[in-house]
């Protein structure tokens, strides 16, 4: 393709130049006419103070549609001069990158979803075939100024989708998003990310080394501006929509209550990508803008890598497995509540009888006999000369100490004015 | 009413002891005949083993009812010997607690949601205008084997409502329970304590001070179960649904994934009150939890005492105030979309003038000029020798070092081979 790009290429090429990213306007033409002929009409325009012809717009509205399309031709029309799409794709080429179009079968299916505002085309650098990349992936971003702790939960997060063999999509900015690269690399994993400037320029200079590493691992560096493009604050904005829109889901880890990830995520509600946010300490400024999706709805609860893929999973699919209770279950988890009242009510040391037992755990005699019997097959009551009593394997309540079992009627007040 | 109890209030009084806590047979019994009647037709029955007449169910699934009925009668009637309710009334009433029933308009009006499951009476101590106390109340739970965090998280929030004129509810517990009690009393609110065991009975016993403090303050210890009563882990998990039920909201603030907490969240959730829940870092198990009833939508998150009264508030009352954004807006905020391009397009020193603005911002001219033209009245550019510039207020897109607007064609990949 480097070599001998065809028309439509090198149009869509020349698209990527004129506009600025997330042009409807642009992406309406484009999907009407077709890239080459929308170009050849542009400059059969140029020089043409007036732009009479309208080709798009139908009846209805035709006014406003027109004074757009106008107003459009003559942004675009000021970045006529000196277009040279041919050179951009050919230098790119020389850079080992390449210009992947939405006709490519590795264009990455999800970005239809951005309907007219999907870009022409996309400045690819490494991994080619961004279909497959993107089939497993998942976007992982946040803000640049994160915490430690923000820091250690991406990387078990990147880490932990890569292990799963899912792609870690981010930014490359500093913080949140070159932790997730960089945990993804560790973990093996491939790992894409969406520049706002030029895919031949690293941004920021400081992860130019981690950007060289993604294109060693099999991962791809990708932007819609043509190389040389400087990244503005727009274009970052415009750039999140490619993150939440190419992406299967979208996880925030540390964002505060005004930040560029929450941009991200309000695209990938907007496309219906699932949105996941993990939560951190309340105090923490970085974690706000995560609550703040929690608390709106906005986004799920999402504390590690099994439920972020769960997230991102079909459902059925790739279902977070539930996380085992810490130690093994308490003492009487199976017992049936008749069997748990028996057991509050037996006492550990001294025995007492079956109609004792039943009284001090409201239950009729026959229900504490059953009660106590399935207690003992189960190892945690016995009986001796008529009177029953606790195994030694048996805990109290959760976190309450045993002070026995038998309502004191009458003893009032004791205890609570010492 | 401690010196001449009615009959009514007596007989609630011993169905507060013939049953255990949530027993919907007796609910249904005492509404059927009143607890007069009840009671009377119970000690008719007592020595009759077979049970023959039965007052409730109807002809439908009557078997069932029956049985059921029969069931509860023998196990009520092993309670009835020795059974002495006025000398509990007199023995409570002189500790300087009171017994408190649906019929006195005291009762707090949110328990009725219990229906069947409603307790037959309270054993109060301190405060006896539950009404009025559970008024704007909201439940502060979690678990007893908290963090620090957890501790400074419940501190701000308790003593945020308190400073608010809410009740703070809980359970007289260690850890979080505790420390929301506390840090009510420090904030000068009443707080009520729910009970397991008698109200007479403090426990755990280390917390009797706290008790005690509560009820100095205007508070009220609260139980279901008559004085002497111990608790027990049916009767924990009973208790939590009248912390739920009695208040206006649930908040959780720390509470592992397996937690007492949560069943308080669960009955809140069941009786359609509003719960909360206050996420943490998720390398902490004291909050897994918080997080499991965010990840399932049980809970809405919660991260400060305004949050938690809004969540307890009426539509349109009491709502929090949207958190302040951390020091001043960014230069540019308020600006139009052609004003926030044509600022990212504008260079700090040297001049450009107004087509090259636009041909860089992707505006027309006519754009450019108005876009300039609002900026420089915002202060934010300056012309002069028919170019513009930036102003030294104005600032870079977020995070990231201005390189200057101008994407430099043909100059590719010089920085990223570095």
């Amino acid at each position: 393709m480097t070599s001998h790009p065809s028309p439509a290429v090198l149009a869509r090429a020349a698209w990527s130049r004129l506009i600025e990213p997330g042009d409807r306007v642009a992406g309406a033409l484009v999907a009407a006419l077709g890239p080459v002929d929308a170009l050849a009409w542009l400059r059969g325009l140029a020089g043409a103070p007036g732009a009479g012809r309208l080709p798009v717009g139908g009846p209805d509205g035709a006014d406003t549609s027109a004074q757009r399309l106008d107003a459009a031709v003559r942004r675009w029309s000021l970045r006529l001069p000196g277009l040279d799409e041919a050179r951009d794709v050919r230098v790119f080429g020389r850079l080992g990158g390449l210009l992947l179009v939405p006709e490519d079968p590795r264009w990455p299916p999800r970005l239809a979803d951005l309907g007219a505002a999907a870009p022409p085309c996309l400045w690819v650098r490494g991994e080619p075939d961004l279909r497959g990349v993107f089939g497993r992936s998942i976007a992982v971003i946040g803000a640049r100024a994160c915490t430690a702790y923000g820091e250690h939960v991406t990387a078990e997060l990147a880490a932990g989708m890569a292990d799963r063999g899912w792609t870690v999509v981010s930014g490359g900015a500093y913080g949140i998003d070159a932790v997730a690269h960089r945990a993804a690399l560790a973990g093996g994993g491939p790992t894409v990310a969406f520049l706002a400037g030029g895919a031949d320029r690293p941004y920021p200079a400081g992860n130019a080394r981690l950007l060289a590493a993604v294109l060693d691992q099999g991962g791809a560096v990708v932007s819609e501006v043509p190389p040389g493009s400087v990244p503005s604050r727009t274009r970052f904005l415009q750039r999140n929509r490619l993150i939440a829109a190419a992406s299967v889901a979208t996880v925030v880890v540390e964002a505060a209550w005004r930040s560029g990830a929450l941009s991200t995520a309000a695209h990938a509600a907007a496309l219906l990508r699932p949105v996941g946010a993990v939560p951190g300490p309340v105090t923490s400024a970085s974690s706000a803008g995560c609550h703040r999706l929690l608390r709106e709805g906005a986004a799920v609860c999402v504390t590690d890598a099994a439920e972020a893929i769960e997230l991102a999973g079909l459902v059925g699919d790739d279902l977070a497995e539930p996380v085992a209770a810490s130690g093994a279950g308490r003492v009487g988890d199976g017992l049936s509540q008749d069997g748990r009242r028996a057991l509050d009510a037996l006492p550990l040391r001294r025995g007492e009888p079956a109609d004792s037992v039943a009284r001090a755990a409201g239950l009729t005699l026959e229900e504490a006999r059953a009660a106590l019997g399935a207690l003992e097959l189960e190892g945690l009551a016995v009986q001796g000369g008529g009177v029953w009593k606790r195994t030694s394997r048996v805990d109290g309540a959760p976190g309450q100490r045993s002070t026995g079992p038998r309502d004191k009627e009458g003893q009032l007040g004791q205890r609570f004015h010492q």
